[in-house]
């Protein structure tokens, strides 16, 4: 089965992002608007519950982190992907280091850019034509994130929440 | 901001009801297929910590339940909507009258009926078409509910999760 990690940001900042991804995201309907933080990975659904185990125990290491969305960017050329910028901070980082610690399997082979993504799969068109618009129009919302989801995905791609797990800071 | 309850079988489950719902349900893209605990309730967004709470202790006097789907049925003549009769038993009903104290502002004016929505919104022919064809087809799966998930709406009306809760019974 197909796991990931997420942020679901607060209802108005998924609500900004959906009117974009509405018109240029085909995944529009398979998720939330939302901030990866471990992309899918396959796992047998009888680990599931090791993993959130170890989950609960990161939760209780990391405090709430502040998400601020400060700008629209593009993955391309690699990707014609738009997105919301998140600015980087040591906690987001720290964060994103846990769920990739030996029990994960390691750190991912890309680089971590943290991002909620509004617009993907469009034609060089389409993408140079919209990123334009939406440079402009910008983004600069700032809040506080105090939980993580872990989802797994169904066959016909969307994804359920398995389970939220608050950031306590608890065992700092 | 709207908040409800519910609950999310299995993947295998859902992916049954998804194959059904992607053609007869409208809905198929605001939420993933669920059984609804506690409909759809409107509540400012500074409460949703006292409702989390109120849940969290819920969570804790009940303990993980049987979701045993039977026959698929209908809410006609009320509404066209089909679904999968989930049979009823005293861990899901007295569950459903926890999240409707009087903390929740008591009983909804509907009586309980469990179901996993698999069609709705469907004219008088479509309707009797359909169910005459599910009804042959059937459903007969069982499987056992750990936890339960309060989620809040969107503008667009998809769904997303705030946060789960587990079904303990410690304090049973």
């Amino acid at each position: 089965m197909n796991y990931g990690v997420a942020v679901f940001p607060s209802k108005k900042m998924q609500d900004i992002a959906n009117s974009y991804r509405k018109r240029y995201d085909p995944h529009y309907e398979m998720i939330t608007p939302h901030m990866t933080l471990k992309e899918p990975f396959e796992v047998d659904a009888s680990e599931i519950k090791d993993i959130a185990t170890e989950m609960t125990n990161i939760a209780k290491r990391h405090k709430p982190f502040k998400l601020h969305t400060t700008r629209v960017s593009t993955f391309s050329p690699v990707t014609n992907t738009l997105y919301f910028k998140v600015e980087p901070n040591p906690e987001i980082t720290s964060l994103h280091e846990d769920l990739h610690s030996e029990f994960f399997g390691g750190m991912s082979k890309h680089s971590f850019v943290p991002h909620i993504t509004i617009g993907q799969k469009l034609s060089d068109t389409e993408h140079a034509d919209i990123y334009g618009q939406l440079k402009m129009a910008g983004i600069d919302q700032e809040e506080m994130i105090d939980r993580m989801h872990l989802l797994y995905q169904l066959e016909d791609g969307s994804w359920t929440v398995y389970e939220t797990f608050r950031l306590s800071g608890d065992d700092q």
